[in-house]
């Protein structure tokens, strides 16, 4: 049987029982950024009234990349022969295209997997909990923040350094290196970052509050 | 140029130049053994008057995994070639003979490299700052010490995973496996667990602690 040739770099790339992907590009960016706009709707209509501002972006943002973890990364996770797949199926269609950005996906280098398997089993569930926090008002609302977003910032520092080391060549061209490895991916480093700044500062300040508590209770 | 047989498994590792182990197992544990307790013991004395125990133990613990992780870790991550040492360095007969229990260690993995990397360049240095953030009292004190073990956590969770989705099959035998890759690294799974939920109870204590604070001057 011919083996159908994939997009894919590097060209020595193995992949056998390939089926090209169906589906165009716009079509799957489309789909993608429509239902996370979707999400976000529901998040910001659901919680409009009650929260202040930053804290509703920041509920959009957990939902947002809490379903991203849990669908997207895990279906990779669990379909390690989707570059097979010929049924059109979209999670499928979408790690096609992806993979033009970043092939080890497709080749599904073990370090890809085990992040994304973290990410997907554990960091996911973890940002759903986040939304409740937020909303409900919890004493780990930040902690849970920030650890989740230790957890991004410390899986996007291993896809890179292990891409860099393993020669940094996945890419099918710079478009999609730059749009889909760096610029997607580039997301999950801001956020996080940002998130992990404020949180930190505001459970030092409840800390720094207990400090000045225990001190005025003891000069007293 | 015949090539030296090396110990490592899988046998058909290629190993260029590896110059064989030439120090004992036991003189290489008893000198890490030895000195993590010299410096243990320092810690103990330099702070034995001002600190609760549960602080001066968590201070000894910070200085021992920092410095295992700048100075042995951090050899590693900077020696790709350790294996063809033949000076008899002691940190290079270190790697030699924990290549036993993970040969990936000898093969150059880029998924541990990454994580060994992350671990000798930023978790070593901020292990070394939590020992200052216990000491001096910072209020960043807790959160910093979750962090780090979060991040010590994650990189355990992506050496291991990683190990099995290649076959786990790295061990010379099933003695360097248990001791040292289930064995040692056992260690870094348990204390960085006791510390993070330490920490989280902590500063979830100082949270709810701030909301009682506020409610009660409200209700005022």
């Amino acid at each position: 049987m011919e083996e159908l040739a994939h997009p894919y770099v590097p060209r020595d790339l193995k992949l056998p029982g390939y089926v090209p992907i169906s589906m165009s590009m716009s079509s799957i960016v489309t789909i993608y950024l429509g239902s996370s706009l979707l999400v976000v709707f529901l998040v910001w209509l659901l919680f409009g009234r009650k929260k202040a501002k930053v804290e509703k972006l920041l509920m959009c943002w957990w939902a947002f990349t809490g379903l991203t973890h849990i669908i997207l990364e895990g279906y990779f996770v669990f379909s390690p022969e989707f570059f097979k797949d010929n049924t059109s199926c979209y999670l499928a269609e979408v790690w096609k295209e992806y993979s033009k950005g970043d092939s080890r996906y497709a080749g599904r280098d073990s370090a890809v997997v085990s992040v994304e398997g973290i990410t997907a089993v554990i960091v996911g569930p973890a940002c759903l909990l986040a939304i409740y926090a937020i909303a409900k008002e919890k004493s780990y609302s930040y902690v849970l923040q920030l650890v989740i977003s230790v957890g991004q910032l410390y899986g996007c520092l291993v896809y890179f350094i292990t891409a860099i080391l393993e020669g940094d060549n996945f890419a099918t061209n710079s478009f999609y290196y730059y749009s889909y490895y760096i610029g997607a991916n580039g997301w999950w480093v801001l956020i996080p970052s940002l998130i992990s700044f404020r949180c930190w500062n505001k459970i030092c300040a409840a800390a720094n509050n207990n400090v000045e508590i225990k001190t005025k209770k003891k000069t007293r």
